[in-house]
C-alpha cells in the first residue's frame, strides 16, 4: 500500500520538553508525536518537523509531517492525536499533502516571537512563558534598532558557535519591537534562522537598551561576522515559533 | 516592641498549591508565605488571608496580613519576599495598616473571574489556567441568565454541602458573561461568596447553556435553597480571585 504524507499543525508549550528533536536524554515533542502516531496507526511511522526548537522553546504554530500507510481519515487522526497527546501539545490541523512535501525544506517564511515580561514584579502566570527583564525597556529605541537586521546577510555573528551549517546567509524580512502593557514582544520574520539566531538578536537589542552595546552598530556587527561582538543569548523560555508559511 | 500589621498584596498561580490555608498534607500559599516571612523577619509571624481559595484556584489579587515585630521597611520586605518566594507567588504591594485591620472581615467587595477556553481544540498554554469546555457557549444567553444572580439572597442552593457557615445570605452586585475570542469569562462580584459558590454558579450557567437546566430558572433555584437543583461545580483550575476591595 502507498505511503501517505500527512501534514500536522501543532501548538505546544515547550516548558516540559527537551526541544523538538528526539534525543537519548529527555522527552521531546518529536518523540511524543512518534509514539502517539505509532499507537494510533499501528504502523512504523516517520515524523519530520519544520524546525529544531530548543529545550523550553514554545510553538504557536509548528508543522510536521507523518509518513504512514494508515487509512484513517484526517479528521479522525486529529481527534485521536488530541486524545492521546499530553495536554501540552495540541494538533490544530491535519491534512494530506503531496508525498514530496517537506516541512523544513519547503518552508518559505518563518516568524518567531520573543516575549518579555517587563513589569515591576515577577508575574506568576508567565513563569516559563516569558523572560522576566526587570529594567525598563525603551521599545521605541529597540524597534528602530531592530530594522537594521532586515536584509540578506551572512549572519555568522548571530549564530551559536556550535552550529555546523555551512551557508550562514539568511534573509530577514521583518524585525520589530512592540509593547503591549507590561509585555514587550520582539518579532522576527525571515526565510530561515541560524542556530540561536533569534535569541542572540533579542539579546543584542536588550544589550543596546542597557548601553552595553552602542546604538546604531547592528549593521557593523553583522558585517564583522564576529559572534563575540553581538549580545547575550536571551533565555529559551521567552521564544515562540509563531508561524511557518509555504 | 509593638507589633506591626503589614498588608501584603499577592498574585499567584494556584496550580501547584493545595489552596491558601495551611494544612497537614500538601504545600499551601499560606505556608509558603509564613515560611518566607519567618526567614525574612526572624520572628514568629502570623499570616492571615482574605479568603480560603481551594486547591488549583488562582489569584490575580489576594490580600493577606503579616503580624510581626520586624523593623524592616515595607519596600525592602516586598523585595525580600519576591526573592525568596517561589516564582508562582508574587508580592505586588506591601504597606503598613492599622493593627485592627483584618483582610477577611474588613473586605467590602470581592470579584471572581471564571475562565473557560471554548476553542475547537485544547490550548496547551491554558492547561491548569482555564477550563476547556468544548461545546460552543452562547455567551449572550448566559449573560442574560447570569443577571438573575444579582441581589441579596440566601444562596444555600449554590453552596457546597460541606460548608458549615450559618448565615448563607450574600449580596451579589454583578454577574456577567463575556466572550474574548475563544475565551469566555464569567465575572461575579459580591460582598462575599459561600464555599464553592462561584464554581456552582458557573456550572449552573453552563448547564443552562447545554439544556440540562431550563432557562429562566435561576431565581427559582435560589429560592428553593436546594443544592440538588443547581448545576455542577465547575473545576477549580478555571477560577481566579480577581479583586478584593476594602
Amino acid at each position: 500500500m502507498d505511503y501517505r504524507n500527512i501534514v500536522l499543525t501543532l501548538k505546544y508549550d515547550g516548558s516540559a520538553f527537551h526541544g523538538w528533536q528526539t534525543q537519548p536524554n529527555g522527552i521531546t515533542v518529536q518523540q511524543c508525536m512518534t509514539e502517539a502516531a505509532r499507537q494510533i496507526t499501528n504502523d512504523e511511522v516517520r515524523i519530520t518537523g519544520c524546525s529544531r526548537t530548543d529545550a523550553g522553546v514554545h510553538a504557536n504554530m509548528f508543522v510536521c509531517t507523518l509518513k504512514s500507510q494508515t487509512r484513517i481519515p484526517c479528521d479522525r487522526l486529529k481527534g485521536a492525536f488530541n486524545a492521546i497527546l499530553p495536554d501540552s501539545i495540541a494538533v490544530t490541523d491535519c491534512r494530506d499533502a503531496d508525498i514530496a512535501f517537506h516541512p523544513r525544506y519547503d518552508c518559505k517564511k518563518k516568524t518567531y516571537k520573543y516575549m518579555i515580561w517587563n513589569g515591576n514584579e515577577k508575574n506568576p502566570f508567565l513563569v516559563n512563558r516569558a523572560y522576566y527583564y526587570k529594567y525598563e525597556i525603551d521599545e521605541k529605541l529597540l524597534n528602530e534598532q531592530a530594522r537594521d537586521f532586515i536584509g540578506t546577510y551572512d549572519f555568522s555573528a548571530f549564530c551559536a558557535c556550535a552550529s555546523t551549517v555551512d551557508d550562514k546567509t539568511r534573509t530577514v524580512y521583518g524585525a520589530c519591537v512592540e509593547r503591549q502593557g507590561d509585555i514587550v514582544v520582539f518579532t522576527f520574520c525571515g526565510n530561515g534562522f541560524l542556530y540561536n539566531m533569534v535569541r542572540i538578536m533579542t539579546g543584542t537589542l536588550l544589550d543596546i537598551g542597557s548601553g552595553r552595546i552602542p546604538v546604531n552598530t547592528i549593521k557593523d556587527i553583522i558585517l564583522s561576522k564576529d559572534r563575540s561582538r553581538a549580545g547575550v543569548t536571551a533565555p529559551a523560555h521567552g521564544l515562540y515559533l509563531d508561524r511557518v508559511e509555504y
